[in-house]
């Protein structure tokens, strides 16, 4: 690290909240992708100011800024690619206001998801995108990746929840985005324009969210299929029951039997399991929903339903789901998590084709997923001490990247680009819309100093991968 | 008109697709706000290539385009402010596609909002954010406005619905945003950067809608109060009740009298009157919901309180609230109905400033709107042949603006900025919000050919109106 800059770090922010101590680079190399690239210093920040002053200084001295939250994306987003200074939001963790009755819970971005959901459970409300990494995941990060989760179906993402941001630009100016109101349609969309932009536009330093009162009945269920495509046409078919479940997840034959050779689960071992989920504030508005679910499975040859009698057996029902990655995980030494995601009738498409795609490269890819909005989690187990393993991932990967987009699909339903699927984007994008992001790009951030090397935003056209 | 010109539209559209016919030109001059501007001619339009072409013409001969769909909007936003060419969008009016198994419809912009309804109603679905003009509106300036309507608390407006846009740049690409799926975050969010910028930064050719199966259930009630601010105070407390009404609509004194005058409808002479509704797919539930929201009226000392025993008692009071616009245009030669939305917990003192306003400059002010997410429309009745009435209204409008942003609102919940609000941008947005907005216009549309004069793009900073 270059000591000028070093100096004036320390003098932004205070000695105790710097350091090039190898131990904190090497914690801060990666995230929870197969990507890992070392930074040259790591600063806590604490205000906007702060930040002001970091991104001023970077800026004259072309120094990479990666801002960090809790470095769980899947995807390579909070690396350092290009080296530089991490900038880690986790001190900026704050809930500056909840106002039940203006429906909005004002957070600064290192604010965790679980401490939001938690304040704002004691007043019966709750932030709806859920992340399956809700415990660790912080704001910043779900704003930079428009995090979705198991309720996305029926709740939207967290695009459909910030209102407004404060955000330090490239240049050190700061900025304010949106509104507190519930409806604006002042000027151009800023706000949106930052959530999914995974860090490279701006730093967001203070997060305007809209809230949802809890609802207060659900009703649970799970059936299973001998055949997944059965499974994949159920879903497909669910909207022609009139209802939109608030959860409809997806377990495939190779998740299962990981689950049960790693938990006490006993989970019938068939081709595929829905889970089920209706909600609302009365038990008779959650079982007309839930039967309509029902009878679409049993149209689709469900081999057997169990609806949840209990709290305690929807929570049984929900531990398979819940446990999926984890168990998933460590059945190899090395795995990628892909979120592909198709208009839902091409699911029992989509799942066929992942079958297709494992037995090519003759790797397991254990298959969940948030069904009911179309976004599957192929995950894609190998040794990444093996080369040869290691190549055929990346070749199943792109099968998978082009299998969704032919389905009409996208590559990424909720983990974002980064450096992961960067390769990929100009099979997704026009070669105008990819010019107009990359103009985006330069425009905020002319110097490229905001984590650079994502989203394949500064390539020219036609240099990424072709097929 | 420039006769090269001229002829060069003609070989793009063919002679019946051009006009500079007068009574046409005066026609274009307006929308239903109150500025007008006579455009130098109007082309119907049928393709995206044809636009494209056009976009170039206009390009290289530096004469603005202005897209037009119904030209219901409130806010000039469909004017000519610097003349040039209209381009009338209403023949591209075909529903593309509509899949109720991948929940969306593909639709072209000069589709008006009622038709899309009718052709989903066939399938149990619709479209929510139901703007008031939907017998009239047509999609494209639902997209370019961001159209909400009454089921905006529960159901967001139109932004929250647009998953991809086919558009055409100011230069002629065309170019595709977005996805077909219920969630993405593949890249910049360019489809919302879209939404909202009143067709400024490029002409939406195809719009993808997400779209939601219908409840079959409502429950229907009216509350009365005897002073407004005790009405405001129930809006702003039904967050606590736990539920969101899908409807919670307000009628205050001077439109409940409009309304009498004008039906056979006999209202209650009261304060204010709120009307809401709760929906879901049993009976049970919007009951229950129902009595949430009773339970806070008569809190806040509703004089009061009627339940919708039949469809048809549902009906009539909603006729109440639908007439409202239409009775209260009629009384005096002009009127401007705004609409600017706060927090909630606002909406007593927003209600109170309205009628200090209106007492202030001499005016009626008919206050009515979606009081459930903080969008009221205070709609001022003026002589428009009375230059002293008429500036008493511009100055009415001015103190409404400051007084919500005062209040942490916002200009514009619905209508948009347009020639109406264009003044007071900066009142709202900061110098770097209003620097990134105007450096977007012109990296989209360099040469400022499309809808010129719209939402203070071209000024300099600092030179809009001082408060």
């Amino acid at each position: 690290m270059n000591e000028t800059i070093k100096k004036a770090l320390i003098g932004i922010v205070g000695e105790k909240n710097f350091t090039d101590n190898l131990i904190d680079l090497v914690s801060y190399s990666y995230d929870a992708s197969e990507h890992r690239h070392r930074p040259d210093c790591g600063v806590w920040v604490e205000t906007a100011e702060q930040i002001s002053e970091i991104m001023k200084l970077a800026n004259s001295h072309l120094v990479p800024v990666i801002p960090r939250g809790g470095a769980t994306g899947l995807t390579g987003m909070a690396v350092a690619a290009k080296g530089g200074i991490i900038l880690d939001l986790n001190h900026m963790n704050r809930i500056v206001k909840i106002s039940i009755e203006d429906r909005l819970a004002v957070v600064q971005p290192g604010v965790v998801y679980a401490d939001l959901e938690e304040a704002l459970n004691e007043h019966g409300f709750f932030f709806p995108p859920d992340p399956a990494s809700g415990k660790v995941s912080t704001l910043g990060g779900n704003v930079a990746t428009n995090a979705g989760g198991v309720k996305g179906a029926k709740y939207g993402t967290t695009r459909d929840y910030v209102l407004g941001l404060q955000v330090v630009l490239p240049d050190g100016r700061i900025m304010r985005t949106g509104s507190q109101t519930m409806k604006s349609v002042s000027g151009y969309d800023l706000t949106r324009l930052f959530v999914g932009s995974e860090g490279t536009l701006g730093v967001v330093t203070e997060i305007t969210l809209k809230v949802n009162p809890k609802t207060t009945a659900t009703s649970t269920a799970i059936a299973t299929f001998d055949d997944i495509e059965n499974a994949g046409c159920a879903v497909s078919q669910i909207m022609h029951s009139g209802i939109i479940p608030s959860v409809l997840e997806i377990l495939g034959y190779d998740a299962i039997t990981a689950i049960n050779q790693n938990t006490d689960l006993r989970l019938p071992e068939v081709d595929a399991i829905l889970l089920a989920e209706t909600d609302g504030y009365t038990e008779d508005e959650t079982k007309y929903q839930m039967q309509k679910v029902i009878e679409v499975f049993k149209k689709n040859h469900a081999s057997h339903i169990k609806e949840a009698e209990t709290a305690e057996e929807a929570a049984e029902l929900w531990s398979a789901r819940k446990s999926a990655y984890g168990v998933c995980a460590r059945i190899k030494t090395n795995f990628v998590l892909e979120d592909v995601t198709v208009p839902m009738s091409k699911i029992a498409e989509l799942l066929k084709g992942i079958k297709d795609i494992a037995r090519k490269h003759d790797l397991m890819i254990a298959t969940y997923g948030h069904a009911g909005d179309g976004n599957l989690h192929p995950q894609i187990l190998f040794d990444g001490y093996d080369s040869d393993q290691v190549a055929r991932q990346k070749a199943a990967s792109a099968d998978l990247f082009k299998l969704a987009i032919e389905l009409g699909g996208t590559l990424t339903g909720e983990h974002g680009i980064g450096l992961q699927k960067a390769p990929y984007m100009e099979l997704e994008h026009d070669p105008v819309a990819m010019e107009m992001m990359r103009r985006l790009k330069k425009m905020f951030d002319p110097n490229n100093i905001l984590n650079p090397g994502k989203m394949a935003l500064e390539m020219e056209h036609g240099s990424q991968i072709r097929f």
